[in-house]
Order: C-alpha cells, then sequence, then structure tokens
C-alpha cells in the first residue's frame, strides 16, 4: 500500500493528547490491541469496560462495552483503518466491521506511538464531523476521560511487569 | 499491513455488479483512478462527470462534480480505505480526506479486478447502512447505472488505444 494521508490536527473540529508515558511503544501497543489487556484500563473509573472484541486488520473490528457506576451497559462499534504494528492504530465508528456505513458516526481516533528515550510519545487525535460534535465531546470531558484512561493503562502495564 | 477484512456481500444491505470486460486489469485500474480518466465514463449520460479529484492513497480524497442534464452540479466527496493497484480499490462517503467523519453517510464500495483470459473479472460491491438504505439506491438506478457507466468505461477505454 502506498503512504496514507495522516490526519493533520484542526484545532476547531478535533481533539487530542499528547504525553510521553514512562514504557516502550510495544506495551502501549498491546495495551490497545489486545482485549485481555482493554478490559483493565480503556474506561476511566467507576466505568468499567467489561467486554472486548478485536480483529486487529483494515476492516476489522473494534467493539467495547462499557458498564456506568449504575450497571448498565453500552456497546461502542467501530471499524479499524489503518493497523501499523507499535506504531499507528486509526478506526472509526462511522464505519463497522468490513467498512459498512454506521448509524450514529461520532468519531476518528488515531493513536501515534514514537519511541522517546525509554519511553513512548503518545498522541492522540480525536476527529469530528463538525464543531459542534467536538464541543460536545470536550464537555462529554474528553481532556480528562483520554487522560484518566493514558494513566490507568500506565498502572495497569506497569504492574503486569512488576 | 495485515490483510484485510473482505466484505462479504449481504442480500439485504448490500448490491453488487459482476461482468467480465475485454481489458486488463490495468486498464480497469487506470479508468477509476486517474481523474482525466474518471470524467469521460464515470456518470451515465446524459449526465456528466465535469470534475475530479484523486488522492490515491488510504485516507485520500475521492471526490467527483456531476452535472445534471439541466445543468446542476453536485459534489461528491469520499474517501479511499484500501488501494492494491490491479486489483482492488475500497472507498466511502462515510469518511472524508483524512478518515474524518462525514454528514451524510451513503455506501462504501468495492471493486475488485481479476483477470480472465484476456479480459478482467469486474465486480462492485455496495454496502449501505440498512436495507431502506439500499432499497432507496436500488430505486435510484443502481443496477442501470453502473452497468452503463461501465460500459462507457469499455467504449471509453478501448477508444484510447485504438
Amino acid at each position: 500500500m502506498p503512504s496514507t494521508a495522516i490526519p493533520a490536527f484542526n484545532p476547531e473540529l478535533d481533539l487530542s493528547l499528547e504525553r510521553v508515558v514512562p514504557m516502550a511503544p510495544s506495551l502501549v501497543w498491546a495495551a490497545w490491541t489486545q482485549p485481555q489487556h482493554v478490559v483493565h484500563w480503556f474506561t476511566p473509573a467507576p466505568w468499567q469496560t467489561v467486554d472486548c472484541e478485536i480483529d486487529l486488520r483494515p476492516g476489522g473490528i473494534f467493539r467495547t462495552t462499557m458498564r456506568s457506576p449504575e450497571g448498565q451497559d453500552n456497546d461502542h462499534t467501530g471499524c479499524y483503518l489503518e493497523v501499523v504494528e507499535n506504531q499507528r492504530l486509526v478506526w472509526t465508528d462511522a464505519l463497522g466491521p468490513g467498512y459498512r456505513p454506521a448509524n450514529n458516526p461520532f468519531v476518528t481516533a488515531s493513536i501515534t506511538l514514537q519511541p522517546e528515550g525509554s519511553g513512548t510519545r503518545y498522541t492522540a487525535l480525536v476527529q469530528h464531523k463538525d464543531a459542534a460534535t467536538r464541543q460536545q465531546h470536550e464537555a462529554m470531558g474528553f481532556t480528562h476521560g483520554w487522560s484518566t484512561a493514558l494513566d490507568q493503562l500506565v498502572a495497569y502495564m506497569q504492574g503486569l511487569r512488576a
């Protein structure tokens, strides 16, 4: 395949999170791409991720079931667009598995991992169709939510190595 | 990249067209992927395609401007998902360039080309989000439209070689 069109950050439409985390890209990659890891960190407590299905290839499913503190389950289904091991993962909920158009498109998300010293520069880019949807996502707590989830990822993966 | 999740035909949700055309896959591929060719065949007459923009890579734009017999122009913008030269082209209008979610998702389309004798087995698969959208597309004249456009592709590309 030719090189892909890397989305550029658009401050009116997108949200992003960039941090350096103290572990190799391969560990962050494992946390994002193996269901048995995803359920441990993906949703900021007291929410939980209670189920996860991954078919790690373009067109493959990325599905999570999140449980609210009140015990209500919500399924969220998306489709991978790019899978470059230890480097870049892109998926969207505008498409379902096999690229079928979906009913309620909300985001396309890209996770980029770059080695930095003994750690990883972690960049999340979340694209929306318009400024109103971006604003809605920000009001839902994007920054706190994604940042807390990343803290949980780091603590969980460090615990595995201990 | 790992192998992709090839969409399977679902008769309740999808439309398809399969034919053998008398030219090599590389010529059909050129017709689909070079704007100077696309404008000559893409829209069944008396409609015309008067402009076309192509960035031929995953995440790249596929935009056409169609002119009605009354002279009204309609832009249609999509995003490539898979680009495998001379073999497979997948795009969707559920996403815009750079994978950004779009406002009015309608289809994901896959064109598959396989050599057959001196010709090409041409398979188009068009996926919709639900049965109502599939039915709407069929009522708009999918079968006649895509078949006529393919006739135009063949006549135009044969003319280039004459």
